[in-house]
């Protein structure tokens, strides 16, 4: 979740409405119930069946449409949207979604949240063959094989496109007649159908943005589903039937909300399990469990009640944001400030603290609550990760394919421990994962329906692009693992 | 705390530090940790020994010094700084403090947090004397006071002032080479004394702000003190003798973070006690228990350790402020839009769910979230309240003076169950209340050293200004119950 | 006029209505033509008879009522309205106008334009009976003397107060049912009275605000006088009957619009008139006249015509504003950037150029206009200067008051001539100005009814507070002057 | 020039420069004095010969620039920038130039001044082959033609796409290593080169902005010419030899600085031209001759001169924005209200008045400024206009093209004389305006070497996609004629 003390980022949530009046105000309504997916920039693309209209911009949702005119002007029944992450030096405004494409023939506007594979290389063919791309986002890229696929008309040109880019994808297009919601393969990318009480369809990243319009959960969107909407209702399609369910688990360990329900799994409960068996996998000589604000809380309920232990409020968020720029002198820097968290000292002074994190990324983080916890007077320091450790790149959407800095890429479980100064650390196994996850829907995937590539290095498509990274990451790995024996 | 689903408004936070490097700096980390007691307006003055400099301005801290130059033209070692709450219509520019006096024998800038009961006629009284008030707020009247006993001294004309003015408050006062605190008789509102390591004195309303800024807590400020902070160190003087320890309940209830101590209790701790006494008052046949995110969240683990159940999150806050003019069609908002709160369907649904609040002030929320927890699923809500109903105004501070919507103080328990269609509803009792925080240096004060005047009508202080109109509520109130007999 | 190369600074703009529905908006445009007379603040406000309301900021007249919202909330029939100059350094909101007061007994609302000579010492001998000053505005001063007089009645204090303060000032004060204006015993600021169609009575400092909102001038406010306006119409008292016309010459010579008229005379012609004389005075043998936009094209033309050569534009002033950062490398800074003026070559090229400015101050800007010309192919500069040499701060509300930096109270004017670097340099006699102002009122008052003292050193009123700085400034200059000798 | 009472619109200004230190702060000043060309976006691409930088934005420049950050993050010492002029309802970001595209082989930024007549055949063309634009600029064809052409080379593919392109332009394009400039075959758009003292190229739309970087001119850039400007210096290339030189009128008329020189004649001195020969075919009796400020200020000393009448200031223009939502009530709105020019009743009061503007689009301007005059007193108003009737559209860059609002298209001299109120009315002759501006390098080229097809509805170029509009536009004039007859 966003304002969090970690540096893991999602690469945007979707929103998408058909059949509603003051569609643009509804979509903004279910973006709110998204931001967490993307902080840095929105946008919304309606239409009233005639037209498209759009007002798009970085920064938070509430200060792209701080002025009620530009909502305003947004008229018509149906309508998509988007919140936008993006890593620094890409924030431009070219990048920010929705995309609104005016042709002779006609407007699309498009919103994706994911990653594709294979961008560069297609969008290396489509230049040769003339393209220009205004935008850095691969998003893009299927609109310029849909415009070369056109002459077969708009539905078959998109689905030879949506098989012609890999990865993990949710694509929401609007035209002035209809609202085109696709999935891959996969589904690595959560999406899900609600239904408005006048029968309007709703389309979204969580099913926490249906609950904020008053949607009635009808669906998840499967692997390889094109849905399409128009003033004939709701049809079910799909581009490709070659499709094998895994789910993206830090969706569940970390950026979906609470009260999301995805593909039937409720996201609190998941992550409640999550600290369970942790607890049977991980116990500690404790008086207390404690979590860390706010994505870890029910995890650590979960680790406290499995084990029997109070479970209590050791940390406190700030709700308010600091100006970045405030740098008081030298030695209190050192000393390091605390804006985001606070301990408790009358909850854990003196105490044998079990801390509950969903995971650890570079690891500075949690070296900086252990050390607060510490000076806060707590006697011994026990971190329990509530998944397991990151050593692999994502490579479909969320933001830490490039990072070499994954702290349990170059470390061992004993080292990282030294590192952040706990008293133990352990985090909770793959198969423990997958269990407390459990999806209803997982047949015979394997994983249990789940990407867990992050954990153990096995992708469930193609690497494409990204192949020769990853082999040498794999083989960084597996040198530094040799040379520890 | 701020950004709450609830209408209750502290009216200020104050900080003060003499003696650090970058004072203005330390101070704005000070204010953020202090932001929830006041999110309208904020300032600093700060002065280098030779002359006083001010920035403030309407808005949350990080707006009012979004530019990095507001803060380094604040320069010096020494520096008080305020956050503020205002009712509607008073939020003038003028209103916001600190207040920078300049008169032709020198500076001195002003904080207030409190409120004073005799400040309209003490004001009448001063403006019958041809005495000329810029500000609509009851602060100015000190430095009236003060300068029509300025013959005495600086320090005997303030301890003169600060015995005219009654009510609950703690203020802070800047000369270019002085730091001076002051606290009523009652130590109604809070006020505690730090230390850093370079020998720096901190003053704030709560100790969270001395963690912040790394300052050691050395000492809360008691009733009828006057602190002089200068050069020479720190010298702990009084105004009056004649006191008595009557801390603001509420503090502990509502309004002041779960990381801070005031008067040698955790905030948490108090709040889990009152969960817990709460339990054993009023149990209730249900299977899990949750809180009211985030201030209910200490008191409802309480509930839920003391009774056995499970502790779940069953409502989620939204950490984003979404536009107030959103405002879809008119179907949609009759069926109440969840902005700030959502229930947590895969928690609630099918469950007989205990729901732990802190307060009820008019009701509305507890009927929204009652409504939010059944369409969720919830087959029982039962509503248990971690404080005693409110009948009473607050005349020290707070902002509900002047409201006769305490729906408290027209309706019984049980009419109060119906209104928000609770299966259950239940208060803590004072006795409770006051065992839950069992102030150490209470002595033998009146109702633990407590103010509880909002539960019981019985107020530490003369009422002055505000007699007439507490009478009349009072005879109301008896009215009101006669009839029901 | 404002935005000029110059640097000196009109300290303020007044505006009042009663009687007129959307007072405040007609406000708003009669300040949109005084925003010349100041542009670091702006406020105004209204009353509907019942309360006074109010908004006021730093900056621009359009920038402070951004937001239509503040502009709407000031209701009411009346109002008044003031743009303000601020020096560096005081430019915080509380020294913004219209000051608002509320007392126990009513609310009265203040604007100001001019300069109290004894400020400093009524100032201290009000703090020293106990009051309390929130600005370091001088303007405050009165209300404080009002409210000393208070048990005389309103306008007997208002007189009384009026007789106690000195120096040059126009004030408006909004009472819920009154308007008032009072003019200084010398009339040494403009004021003017003008009806609208609906009989609504307007003041304001300049004229040409009459025109704006389609108000008949009806009348200047005398010197002395006291205009009470209300539900019974316009009643003209005075105050004193001591007085004589003494205009700011400056008002004519640069500060006001070309388009106002002021005692009789019509600002542009007046300047028009200093042109001719001046060409008659210090004609130059040269082929094209041209003048510094904006303030001095009134002069340059009338110097032209009446010199008998082509009046040309040599200069062009660049309507937008360039941020100040902008500071390209060291080389391109040192040759001049010349962000508000450009010479005009293919007007300048080859030719002999008289170059007409109104004053010149420090001389800065006269060196680059001069540089900018011959850079731009000038064979020769001759300036002429419209007014006579600046050799003496102004006390009544011009920002010159301090400075040391008057560069005719330094050099001769031949030191100057060759310190800008022109061919030759000229300025108007004393006399000249009073016969090309020519106020028709001005019976048998010294220097033609006006203040002058900018240039001769002989003020109309007593100096008080600056009486020992004006002496050593006096003193100083003689011996100057005698050691040229 | 830009803020004027005026609705005729210039769509841009470019700036180029390579090879100077800061080149981005360079082009900030260049682009300040080009604004009057387009207020409504702005933006700059620099590259320090590795990489291109973009910060681009609605609104003025220094709104667009308002954070010094981003001009500094714009490194290196080649640079190209651009103001905007948009009309209503494309005033999208994404239409904000330069535009920047990223290739897989490179970088190219593209700036644009002026309007091509075949864009929406050529985009046609495109779009069916799978191009995807996301601007609805025209702008944008350049570089989807140089892609489809790339495997030329850059330099040939350019020239090749340059003969596509038809109407009016000025291109200016930077890759890493090049800054390129291309002009129309007819030179109907401005452009001309400069040179800084440290050898750096400067290209511009206007001599005023070489001057404010203290670039030196060089030369104008004629028709069909390509200049590229890297290491090696500038090489001035052609892309096509079947040139003829029609540089606009309108650029001399109305839009162009004063203070620049087009193709070796200064605008100011054109202007005060087209005065003395409208003085010569129109005289006026009358007592003063004032003109509309700004643009009509040359033109109105030139009628002045030649006729023998004083030039006055009748006409003031407020330098100062007002909120356009300022409305009073509806009688004051009906009286007109003036918030941009205000008439000088001391200066024009009894006296008959010739009023001389550069040129008439709708009449609504003109028909107020009579009567303003009137109201102020004026006894006859003469309206002479310093350019031949506007009869026919422009196709070449200017915002009249969609206009049906000519009101001389529609109405005869006489007509527009009652409409407007004058008590008479002339327009300057074709032949005249051929005089006045009189281009020293028009050899034999038809109507010395302008497009004058505004007046004639002769235009040096096909008009593509215009054709069929222009011919019924024609027709619709004729059938006016002869119904006149």
């Amino acid at each position: 979740m966003p304002n969090e003390v970690k540096s893991l980022n999602e690469e945007c949530g979707v929103f998408g409405v058909f059949g509603a009046q003051e569609a643009s105000q509804i979509t903004y309504l279910g973006l709110h119930n998204l931001q967490h997916r993307g902080q840095e920039g929105a946008g919304i693309v309606s239409s009233d069946g005639k037209k498209l209209y759009q007002h798009r911009d970085r920064g938070l949702l509430s200060k792209v449409f701080a002025d009620e005119a530009d909502l305003d002007k947004l008229v018509g029944d149906r309508a998509i949207g988007h919140v936008r992450y993006s890593t620094t030096g890409n924030n431009s405004i070219a990048n920010v979604q929705p995309f609104l494409f005016h042709f002779y023939d006609g407007e699309i506007a498009l919103a994706h949240n994911g990653n594709l594979v294979n961008a560069v290389s297609l969008r290396r063919q489509l230049e040769e063959a003339g393209a220009v791309f205004q935008s850095t986002s691969d998003s893009e890229i299927l609109m310029h094989l849909l415009r070369q696929n056109k002459h077969l008309g708009l539905i078959p040109a998109l689905k030879k496109s949506l098989n012609q880019v890999h990865g993990g994808f949710a694509f929401l297009l609007l035209t002035k007649d209809k609202l085109i919601a696709a999935l891959d393969p996969n589904g690595i990318r959560p999406l899900c159908i609600g239904r408005m009480a006048n029968g309007a369809y709703v389309v979204a990243s969580e099913s926490a943005a249906l609950d904020i319009v008053e949607a009635k959960f009808v669906r998840d969107v499967q692997p390889g589903e094109l849905i399409i909407i128009d003033q004939q209702g709701m049809k079910i399609d799909h581009f490709t039937t070659n499709t094998q369910l895994a789910v993206c688990s830090m969706e569940f360990i970390y950026f979906a909300r609470p009260d999301s329900i995805i593909h039937g799994v409720n996201v609190h409960t998941a992550r409640k399990n999550m600290g369970r068996l942790l607890a049977q996998e991980a116990p500690a000589q404790a008086d207390i469990v404690i979590g860390v604000p706010n994505s870890s809380l029910s995890a650590a309920s979960g680790y406290a009640e499995e084990i029997g232990l109070p479970y209590e409020m050791g940390l406190v968020k700030n709700q308010y944001v600091a100006r970045t720029f405030i740098q008081p002198n030298q030695a209190l820097r050192e000393r390091g400030v605390k804006l985001k968290l606070s301990a408790v000292r009358g909850v854990v002074k003196g105490k044998r603290v079990v801390v509950v994190d969903d995971s650890i990324v570079r690891g500075t983080t949690s070296k900086q609550i252990v050390k607060m916890l510490k000076q806060a007077g707590a006697s011994e320091v026990h971190v329990r990760i509530a998944s397991p450790a990151f050593r692999f790149p994502c490579f479909y959407g969320i933001d830490i394919s490039t990072r070499s800095e994954l702290i349990a890429a170059r470390y061992s479980v004993d080292e990282i421990k030294e590192l952040i100064g706990a008293d133990s650390l352990s985090y909770l196994s793959v198969a423990s994962l997958i269990k407390a996850i459990d999806l209803p829907d997982k047949g015979d995937a394997p994983n249990g329906g789940l990407t867990v590539a992050y954990f153990n290095g096995k992708y469930p498509t193609k690497l494409d692009d990204y192949e020769a990274g990853y082999l040498a990451s794999l083989k960084a790995q597996t040198a530094r693992e040799e040379g520890k024996k």
